[in-house]
């Protein structure tokens, strides 16, 4: 059977970097925050062992960034965020789960802190950016609220580190987790931070100015040719055997941050004016949360709705990601699954488009 | 060249009707509103034939509704929109420009009332909830803010009327344009609006309920099959030929009400609450406008950014839709002209993907 074919628009944007991602052959797109999104350059499998032995550029330009700048930049992140981010200094990023009033998640970000009022929030699959500025103007607060002609260029994999000393040297290499620095390219600066939506060592650019994108693009593969570098993306076996969760498909708007598993970035007593404080503090025991799963028999097909999972006929919860992983030789996934079954080492079933198969609730991830 | 195919995940959501969307031999999707719109199924040629003989049934569950419901529902909506929706009666349907507090477009819904202090707002694709839910947060309304469990499906095309009688009597056929009635469907009340995104005759359906949704699309396809009915979509040569707009690829949040042509829907002397009002009074004299525009040559291919417009070398605008209209022989698209080039007949030169063409700026659509 032929798949359909993604219809292209304006309204589907393009990004700086698309004219070099389809001289690399991408096989498939998915669209993320009104972008084209990279999914398959040579197959889902080939490019997964690919990103964990070599070194890949990835078009993550679909990261849209939503600046907050002035004099409330931190209250309105704030109100917003059950994570404590009046600490952060002016060279971190954060995961920080957003969430409106209620507690339910609207977005995952990773936010930058640039000075000390001005953030860019790296957004998941939602126009946060519209939430923004309904709170900015409901609040009267003293804030721009816009999105930025930044567009992230990831570098990940192994060989990611050796690949940015040569580019911009040891300083830049050195850079901690969760740290950015900026470097310099055509005469314009740009942030770049030790991230990434992967488990392998890695950067990513902030790319500023779309008319920068294609001769950064092509000075990183040119330095990176003998280090087998190719075009790629965030890998859909590699990402869930890393247990790095994807906003719409792991949690939606329906989840608290601590059915996302995410109670760590929860500081409920350290954010008084998140809010959804009121909300969370009555959902701190969580009645679902998310986990790893294995499932049994051969590699099943790509997860487009979730799975419903039952324990002995009573409803036990869902898969929202799936994926065969050839390293470890299983179906693996990532699943909401109901308190009464969520302990390692229980046994449920799933129900998937090629019938039922058994499920092992996992105590860790994979990688 | 094979196009690249959409990754599926379940972050872009299926619809109550994908799986006889997928049986009808969908070609192409896009993405809207984080789930599926079909894009092609013979070809999009063949599609608008079609649709402009026969009757057509179409999966337009991506536009979500965002219920407003309380208290203060209207205020809630008004203050986002330059139309004066406190006239609207509760079988009425509106056009509204949705605007932020500069006049930037962040929408172009189609809003339903359906009680005093209950309005649908069907969407264009962004997220508009999330300005809703930040601006009910910060002026602390009265006012529920969510996305229901409705469905849209159209029922388009000149033997529309026909089947729509036939399914559910006279009554529901002489439903006026832009009115809203209920239908009864196993034991469920839905509404249903004589609307839908072509200049065709139709009807579009709020199924009220996912599980009711293949049931009444089989009721449907088998009231019509004399009718030649087959599943359908909006059909990109179609819209352009009747000047439909689509909010991404003919305005953005960088254009205002006034740039996209819909003066006419933008009564500021009556909208005091509007929160754009100010902003909308200083830009009452655009300084660039939509217009339907023709290309020379062969046909072109899809419009997948803006191709730029000038004039003698000097920057005229933009073509952000385009299309091959085999009716009217001719390179048909919709164009953001800058004022100085925008009256009829002016003759401009566009930049496509393969080479310069000559554009004619038109005084009206096509049909």
């Amino acid at each position: 059977m032929t798949l359909p074919v993604l219809a292209r628009s304006r309204r589907v944007r393009r990004t700086p970097f698309t004219e070099r991602v389809t001289a690399a052959g991408v096989k498939a797109y998915t669209v993320y925050n009104h972008m084209l999104l990279p999914a398959v350059f040579r197959s889902v499998e080939e490019d997964c062992h690919h990103l964990k032995t070599a070194v890949q550029l990835w078009d993550v330009a679909c990261e849209r960034q939503i600046e907050l700048r002035g004099p409330d930049a931190e209250r309105l992140l704030q109100m917003t965020s059950p994570r404590d981010i009046t600490r952060m200094k002016t060279d971190q990023c954060y995961y920080v789960p957003i969430v409106d009033v209620n507690g339910g998640m609207i977005n995952d970000p990773i936010v930058l802190k640039l000075a000390a009022d001005r953030f860019w929030v790296s957004i998941a699959d939602s126009d946060l950016m519209y939430y923004y500025k309904g709170l900015a103007g409901g609040f009267g607060m003293d804030v721009l609220v816009f999105e930025p002609d930044i567009s992230p260029l990831a570098i990940q994999g192994p060989k990611a580190d050796i690949l940015v000393e040569r580019l911009f040297g040891q300083a830049i290499r050195e850079t901690k987790f969760f740290r950015h620095k900026t470097i310099h390219f055509q005469g314009q600066d740009m942030v770049i931070a030790r991230s990434g939506w992967s488990r392998q060592l890695g950067f990513e650019i902030y790319v500023d100015g779309a008319q920068h994108g294609l001769a950064l693009w092509d000075h990183i593969m040119e330095a990176g040719e003998d280090l087998d570098i190719r075009a790629g993306c965030p890998n859909g076996i590699e990402r869930i055997e890393a247990g790095l969760l994807s906003y719409g498909n792991d949690m939606t708007l329906e989840n608290t941050p601590f059915e996302a598993d995410l109670g760590k970035y929860v500081q409920l007593d350290a954010v008084p004016t998140c809010r959804a404080r009121e909300a969370l503090l009555q959902k701190q025991v969580p009645e679902r949360q998310l986990r790893p799963v294995e499932m049994s028999g051969d590699p099943l097909p790509a997860c487009t709705e979730t799975w419903p999972l039952t324990c002995q006929g009573k409803p036990a919860g869902h898969i929202g990601s799936a994926a065969y992983s050839p390293d470890f030789k299983s179906n693996i996934g990532i699943a909401m699954v109901e308190a009464a079954y969520w302990d390692p080492g229980t046994t449920l079933v799933v129900q998937t488009p090629v019938g039922p198969r058994d499920v092992l609730v996992r105590a860790k991830y994979w990688i």
